[in-house]
């Protein structure tokens, strides 16, 4: 059983809360918060596993649903632009990423696109027999290996090989075909340097496909400059399209010639709508669609997106590290660090936007942080892990957090039997 | 040019009128047209290309924007079920085409799953060497042959062979591996024997992938009793689901131990939040589960799936087929079918929901019925495709879109240049 723990009594909430108040008037990003529609007397710590819903959003949604489908119907392809939505997202969410707008695009998941670049890379290494591995990190997230694992299982000549996230550089050897990372890992928050692993794969003729899952919207990365091959990003994250909102592809330019991918649906054709009977790819980025894309779910992701349309990226990553270290601060001061250890970086360079503590009871803890209005989330076996997306989250709000967390770990309210009962989805 | 057109002087719209009253009035089905939202003065005659927005889908739209997302956040994969989504739609859909509710999931696009699909098929045939063909109809739906092409380029073993669709018999042979047909023709609406097609092909090893894009929701078909090996389907035809809803797949109970398809993402994991390293597919149709759904269009799909609750499959199909039946004596009646002939079977138990007819001008014909209220479509290079969904339809809107399409080709009005200029999907 975990000690009892009391606050420090150094700890003064009063003069915290003035010094949260003086945080958030220099905060430049405060305006944004008016954009969302977030529920009363919640404090949203969960962003990078769900981000909340827009105005715009909101209001697209039911454009969409009751107007261009209910009135315009099938001719809302054309007139609401539907055909072009894939691009049009792919545009929007280029300028977070450091890519040229021609070089993303929007279309099925997360798992679906590492398969499809998986096979491309591949593809383009054929041509050297010796390279016959595929390299990923030790506690990736679940579904990039897992879909790495199914390729492997259809392509025995290939093996797919775990390597500690800390120790990247010394993998790399001429046997690689593809490295297959996560830019920050989903669990801990731990960035990797992308610039340097990317340009010591290219010297030993790796190409490397970056998971932007829990970047894309929160940190600024350089695809371009970095001479990044590949990524795959989410979008219903920090990006705020809404649940399960359809994911992007990137591909450098220099590659777009060579884009040859097994899932070869009619909207990836240079002519969909010629209905001719033989495949033929159309150009660039355009080649990794295939099936008509979820409209609803796209549009709104759309929408969403214009949130970023007038902020900067540096300003993104300056406030999340600024609320990740303010929270970090309160942790040590109230004396929670005693008993809730983190195991993200202690370096903010080193994180992206979530931090990670561990506990027995992780679970329960969650549970109780929700009732009492603080949404973080839970991952197994042990750790809770909070979110801290700065367009809609002030300092003020990680005071309460933390204020909250005390109360709930004072007085073990985690204990409480409805707080252990676990349920299908954490 | 063709010959200018005049209607059959014996042809008389008033007494015409009577008899579609008559028939509405006998129509089992008419009260289902008040669970459907459509905008004013228009028929919709484009049910198989986007069926329209049912009042109840209308509303989970907002429930899941304002409600569910909004204000319950991540919460909702739990609280609203969204978790269960794919299985829910499944359920639903199972009815409709004679599955049991644990044999059919909601995921992805047709295209993706028919993927999956031919590596399960092609798998299950492995131990046969000899079989190293696929085979599919000439004029099938152009992605499934793009995306068995896709395949076959990562499998150079296997060959894609595209057989006349009324000589499908003959084709079978033991070197075949799978036969993936599509029951009902995207473009004449030709419907194979899915029954004795599906028996010969077991007769000689082969496994069935059956696509139901025009089927589900409009054809009562038996996939259990048929011993149907596999199937996908639309969820945004005449299921009603939206635009890009997602699609279906369909697989036999007797395989469900050996399904084993390479897009193995975490939702088709046997526990997707253990995050466990390696992949361990979850048992029967739920390892077809890839990403996270697009759940904004999945739960609409699930609500507007509703509107098949009380209605029988077999009234269904008959009112299809009388609607069709009707707008055919119309169109014999008026002399239309001297210059628009009809490429769909005349035998009605031939037949899908749609019927197709010719002209050099038949996309400048489907604007301009458009611009006068009648919403049908265009198909390459010159068809004119028009859909008699059942639930929204009325005979007297049949004999109406008879009445402007007469009058279009009488005045020529096609000939006006708007009604020229190509749109991007048409």
């Amino acid at each position: 059983m975990p000690e009892t723990f009391k606050r420090l009594p150094s700890f003064d909430f009063v003069s915290a809360t003035a010094a949260a108040v003086k945080l958030d008037k220099l905060d430049v990003l405060k305006h944004k918060r008016t954009e969302f529609d977030l529920p009363q007397d919640t404090i949203y710590l969960d962003g990078n596993s769900l981000g909340p819903v827009t105005y715009t959003a909101k209001q697209r949604a039911r454009d969409i649903v009751e107007q261009q489908w209910q009135t315009d119907l099938i001719q809302s392809w054309n007139s609401h632009s539907w055909i072009h939505l894939p691009q049009m997202v792919g545009a929007k969410i280029a300028p977070l990423i450091g890519a040229k707008v021609t070089s993303v695009i929007a279309c099925d998941s997360i798992s679906v696109n590492l398969y499809k670049l998986l096979c491309v890379c591949l593809a383009q290494q054929a041509c050297d027999t010796q390279r016959t591995k595929i390299l990923t990190q030790i506690g990736n997230f679940p579904t990039d290996g897992y879909i790495a694992q199914g390729l492997v299982q259809q392509k025995p000549q290939y093996t797919l090989q775990f390597i500690d996230e800390k120790a990247i550089l010394s993998a790399l050897s001429e046997d690689v075909a593809v490295l297959m990372l996560t830019h920050v890992n989903y669990k801990t928050g731990y960035v990797l340097d992308m610039a340097t692993i990317t340009a010591a794969a290219h010297a030993k003729g790796i190409l490397v496909i970056w998971d932007l899952a829990h970047t894309a919207g929160i940190l600024p990365v350089e695809l371009d400059t970095w001479r990044v091959d590949y990524a795959v990003g989410c979008g219903y994250k920090y990006l705020n399209g809404g649940p399960g909102a359809p994911a992007f592809i990137y591909a450098a330019e220099r590659h777009h010639q060579q884009i040859q991918q097994p899932l070869s649906g009619w909207m990836g054709h240079a002519a969909p709508f010629a209905f001719t009977q033989d495949y033929m790819p159309a150009s660039g980025v355009d080649s990794f669609l295939c099936g008509t894309p979820p409209v609803l779910s796209m549009s709104v992701l759309d929408a969403a997106l214009e949130v970023f349309a007038d902020v900067d990226m540096a300003h993104i990553k300056a406030k999340t590290l600024a609320l990740s270290e303010y929270f970090l601060d309160l942790w040590q001061a109230s004396g929670l660090a005693q008993i809730l250890p983190c195991i993200s970086p202690i370096s903010p360079q080193q994180r992206g936007g979530q931090l990670a503590f561990t506990h027995p009871e992780a679970y329960a803890i969650c549970q109780a942080l929700i009732a009492n209005g603080v949404v973080g989330d839970f991952r197994a076996p042990n750790v809770l892990r909070l979110g801290f997306a700065p367009l809609y989250l002030s300092f003020t709000d990680i005071l309460e957090s933390i204020k909250r967390l005390v109360e709930i770990m004072e007085n073990e309210t985690y204990r409480q039997e409805q707080y252990q009962v676990k349920q299908a989805v954490t």
